[in-house]
């Protein structure tokens, strides 16, 4: 990191995480801003997300199946694609790239934090 | 455009633009996600940036000179770095790549718009 305070979001990426890798990367009261990494990590069989803040999220590098409830099959996001999930539409993470770690970027939109 | 509401940062990218391209993605009344496209396109002589929202930004394809007031050198961006820069830190672009299309990702965060 420079004078500037520039950083890179590819940087620090492993191949193998027992664990999603969630950095949040700047926040105040109404969003946040994180960067997820997922090496083969998909949501548990059966759970939902279902959030009270609508999330706005991109993939920027590898390849995910992200899968709304309200939806018959789910969506493969390649690097670029994004999408607005709506607070309480409820969704889960089907499949990430097993061979390469997938880079979210996801702004959580809260409508009324304080 | 799917069912899932899909689109792609990457897509209706132009090498030559009359100005900055601005699309926005998502917002609140807190907060503000935007791409903005930029072919050789910088800040006019003198101009600088000084927003009363703080700005998380990034660059994801091309290449941009970002010069801080208080910094002697402009920072050089390239896809992946990203920078928070603070509500009234006074800024400019200083270059982007003439040649292809600088695709930046802004989300502005105000900390009390309403």
């Amino acid at each position: 990191m420079g004078a500037s305070g520039m950083k890179n979001l590819f940087d620090d990426l492993s191949n193998m995480l027992p664990e999603e890798l969630v950095t949040v990367l700047a926040e105040n009261q109404h969003v946040r801003i994180e960067r997820i990494v997922s090496t083969g990590h998909g949501s548990p069989e059966g759970f939902w997300y279902d959030q009270d803040e609508a999330e706005w999220v991109v993939v920027l590098k590898g390849e995910a199946k992200l899968r709304f409830e309200d939806d018959d099959e789910p969506a493969t996001m390649r690097p670029g694609d994004h999408v607005l999930i709506p607070a309480h539409r409820k969704h889960r993470v089907e499949w990430t790239t097993p061979n390469e770690p997938t880079v979210w970027l996801a702004v959580f939109m809260g409508d009324d934090l304080d």
